[in-house]
């Protein structure tokens, strides 16, 4: 659509690389919105995936996008990290264990029984896994915009993160997020540089079935609450 | 495109409410996935904005679409505010005056002076003032998924926000983030419930200019190195 006039639908003239189409801002017209919502609305945290491999140039185009997402200062902190062997994704995997098992100890009574019966990862069927870090020193972006914020580096990697997840969703990926996880555990399981912090740690993978509702709605923890967002504050 | 069979073009047939569609799964065909690229490659931070004012019904679509994002154990903790007397954005555009110069007083020489170019909020003419809080004590989700991490619920917040600046791009719309500030007293000049952290304060109005390259990387202060995601560490 970016090279057609405001409101036809371009769409078949699409093309991913603006710059060589003379950098013409796009206009996105009702179809395109009217999709993009679904993405959104059918992104999902997916813990069931088939053990179908995924192309790697299939993630590389998803980093390559998940790059243009915004960064403090342009610092463009985001660091990614493939894990691989065997033994470091057992290790992985005992360490969501215990988290986990930790957790369930935390709840009582029926709300525990509830917890129990939940899957809340899928590390052992996910053909990919993906650690996301931030680095906390880099000199990209000469500190701009992260004096009084610091933690803003770290928020720029979560921008990179939804950015990757929704395109993801869009090639029929599923995504998981794994955050019941001891993070200095992962980094030196993971042996990461000492100055990357550990945001998030991806299962990527073929989804075993699809959805509009997030899995924990489905069973029964959690209900959304879409409508109190529509009423701000107002100061 | 949701109805319709995969490779198809459905675009017209495009329907922002799966529910009553049958929920059936999407299917997004190429010419999305590069329109989508394109959404992606074109989000911009804004600091240019036309004084015009936006509908208000406009920017309560971009809530109810942001609430979609994930969130950890479907905590749902994302807190909007919308700063609105002259008072409160004057307070706030002191508060980035006094940070900007702090941080301009960081820097030294060539890299200064080009600080001091840059135009890094456009806090006085953006019709709109969106806080983007985390309700760090929120009960909803039940606390599941980050005992180990906590700092995920502001994470989830920051996908919100993600998700809500690239659908004020589709609508033509520009975000701004403002980081230059100190964060309490903004939270004391914004009077914010105690147990709700200050993730952004977002500018958002129509853009003066349309850009597919950064503002800083246009003025000299830092270029996009986008190829260096392309060869993620192996573990």
């Amino acid at each position: 659509m970016s090279k057609s006039a405001p409101g036809s639908d371009g769409a078949a003239k699409a093309t991913a690389t603006p710059r060589e189409a003379g950098a013409r801002p796009p206009r996105f017209d009702a179809a395109f919105k009217a999709q993009f919502a679904e993405l959104v609305r059918w992104r999902r945290d997916v813990r069931r995936f088939r053990t179908t491999p995924v192309a790697p140039q299939l993630i590389e185009q998803l980093l390559a996008l998940a790059v243009h997402a915004p960064s403090v200062g342009l610092s463009q902190p985001w660091r990614f990290v493939l894990v691989e062997t065997a033994e470091r994704r057992a290790a992985i995997a005992e360490n969501f264990a215990r988290a986990n098992l930790s957790a369930l100890e935390g709840y009582a009574g029926e709300r525990q029984a509830r917890y129990a019966r939940l899957k809340l990862e899928g590390l052992k069927q996910a053909p990919v896994h993906l650690v996301v870090c931030a680095d906390e020193e880099t000199t990209t972006g000469h500190g701009l915009g992260r004096q009084t914020m610091p933690e803003t580096i770290r928020y720029s990697v979560v921008a990179a993160i939804q950015t990757l997840w929704l395109a993801a969703r869009a090639e029929g990926l599923g995504v998981g997020w794994v955050s019941i996880l001891d993070p200095d555990a992962a980094r030196a399981t993971l042996d990461l540089p000492a100055h990357w912090s550990f945001v998030a740690y991806l299962c990527i993978g073929w989804p075993e079935e699809e959805h509009d509702d997030p899995e924990l709605e489905r069973h029964g923890w959690q209900e959304r609450r879409c409508e109190q967002a529509k009423k701000p504050l107002r100061r």
